[in-house]
């Protein structure tokens, strides 16, 4: 049971590696089983070289251990936060990619600077709130993710797949642990051409909302238009 | 028929992967045979991983669809009417490559700061005017190819085979498909050099013009030496 | 005799290679057996292509040979004095990798910008003082060792296992050579997204040191519970 | 005859491919047998796919062709002037590797910041004088040839191997086509240490006269003590 989410779960970690978003064992990938209640993870520590289908770790939505001889990623009850009150995503992704990083570590959100952004994030990705003394000393995973789920107070997940967790790094999602990867390279790439934007140019505004709108809703929702859909 | 054609486009379009300009479906090639009237583009939102010459799309000038079962490109307007207009050109391209986008996010053209420049460009690559609110709600791709065409009125497209449209990202185009990803590849890297030389020397001043004449009519035009020709 | 250790030092030296950490022949990498007192090190001047287990020199911690026919990296002194000091550590890493040795080069600490640095670094990386005359002049590379040294009065090294040589570049260690490449690595990282932080907020200051606390203490030490451990 | 010398020349083109240091044909390096006074150089906007040892083009130091059936490099009469004066050199080559003609295409000298550029440089990277109208539109290659001489005046071309000739790009050499290639390989690597250090620290000084002296001369001249010799 699960061999498919647990397969699909592998190979999105695995694409991490391919697409240089992390070293090491940094970094991880979850998705959920919305009818089961079940999500997938990967385990904590473990090197992508030596990550099969069989490791990864299964908890329902309270955290509780459904299957896996091996412990969760230790960012686990950021996911489980995330499932919980992001209902219609389906995967989620966790980089210390460097140019998301760095706008992370700098605490100032991604303005969105140009189409390549607006094709993918409908509005400046945001950063959290810096987290409090105590959410950092007691439940630190679990505070993570109320700090997201705080600042998108009033956004659609949807709309916006990622976030930048102040002085951390990048969180992304998605319809499915694929999709939620692929929210993270294109991240990645869009806080590349920021950093280089505001180097040309450095009080540069953002676009305005007639091409934000053009662009976003030309690849998604009802009038889509890009595609073979 | 247009085989060859179809073959070239699909070759030049997995080139953009290879030279790292795109990553996932993002960008397009196109090319023209010049006699028939026909276009030859890639379909909208297709991999690069799968495309191939039997999924390339024929349209005619006026965007009739000649040969193939897929949606063309999304931006095939602004192709169209860059063929229509700029009679000497027989292929285009269009990426989101880093540095290029960071140019046009920043809606500055790109100085000629250098022989590397020259040797490419007679002159700096321009940025289109930032688009206004109709022309972005209605024939967005077609009026993205006429701010193009307006921007150039007095320049000959060959002698500046790349423009930045101005919150988006580059076009470039050549006489064939395979010499529009060419200067494609060689605005990314004039691209990163001007970003690295303004670093440098934020006040830079761009090359006299004797240098630029020397360079540019050094590899092209009647008295060129540079090359086996 | 000390085969295995050999092989290890020569892995690691080949790693640096593998992970773009060094060009040509520069940076060394060696490993200690603290029981016997044996430092095995890089060969000076030899390719990473070319280099194989044999090769690598044999010293005793007042560095005589011990086995070997080439003449050991000219920078084993520095090794050399560090083991002297630094009782817990088994290996030593030095490069010229591109961003760390920038840090070095403009003689400024790496602050502790974000959580990737801190799991890793308990505090920024330090830079030693720059050298006097007569230290450079006379036992430069002993006098190389005694700057680190001195810069870690009062720093746990297994705690901070990495230094910028001002003017120079860093050196990494850790429990073992591989632990020492693997500190090399994320020192590269950090100061790579350090420098992309203080590009995008130029006055940006460290984080606090509940959050230090936390991702440091998550990873090291008698509480962890990140991994599988 | 010559034989090796073309085998040789061909195969340090290739190199700059390799090093990622040049895309489509160019860049350029020759080498010289300074007892027959015969140059051997790439053929002009030849591919690095497609070079061959057949290929490579003799000359004697007037410019006369020796032998092959291809033009020579239109840079030729620039590396001849540089033979006929630097008589200590065997080889020359010419990029424009990103980082160093950010630096020329600003007119910058690349200081000595650390210890890595010491290693290769005996002191800041020259840049030369902008040419006057009349040296560009005749003979123009020739005299980019004499203005790096002129800038090389009192400077021994063996301890400063390369020179950036200014709104252009680096020109290196040494004592074989071999080592012109790694003078410009670490060029290019020095020229992106020295960006990232002034990004860091904007008035960053450069390394006082001990430290270079220590560095250059343990790897340079009659006490180096660098390596297996």
């Amino acid at each position: 049971m699960y061999e498919e989410l647990k397969k699909t779960v592998c190979q999105s970690n695995i694409e991490l590696q391919k697409q240089n978003l992390i070293i090491y064992s940094w970094g991880n990938v979850s998705g959920i089983d919305r009818r089961a209640g079940v999500v997938a993870i990967k385990p904590s520590g473990v090197s992508y070289d030596d990550l099969t289908p069989e490791m990864i770790v299964l908890l329902d939505l309270d955290g509780n251990i459904v299957e896996g001889t091996l412990k969760p990623s230790s960012d686990t009850p950021t996911h489980l936060e995330l499932y919980r009150n992001f209902e219609t995503i389906g995967g989620i992704c966790h980089t210390h990619s460097i140019c998301a990083t760095a706008w992370a570590q700098a605490c100032i959100e991604i303005p969105c600077f140009g189409t390549t952004h607006a094709d993918y994030f409908y509005g400046p990705v945001p950063v959290t709130d810096i987290m409090k003394k105590d959410e950092i000393e007691n439940d630190y995973e679990l505070n993570t993710g109320k700090a997201i789920v705080r600042r998108f107070a009033g956004i659609d997940p949807m709309q916006i797949p990622a976030v930048l967790v102040a002085n951390h790094g990048p969180f992304s999602w998605g319809r499915s642990a694929e999709s939620a990867v692929e929210a993270m390279v294109v991240l990645e790439e869009i806080a590349t051409m920021a950093l280089s934007t505001i180097m040309i140019s450095q009080q540069q505004g953002q676009i305005g909302k007639t091409l934000l709108d053009k662009h976003y809703l030309r690849k998604h929702g009802r009038n889509a238009y890009y595609g073979q859909k």
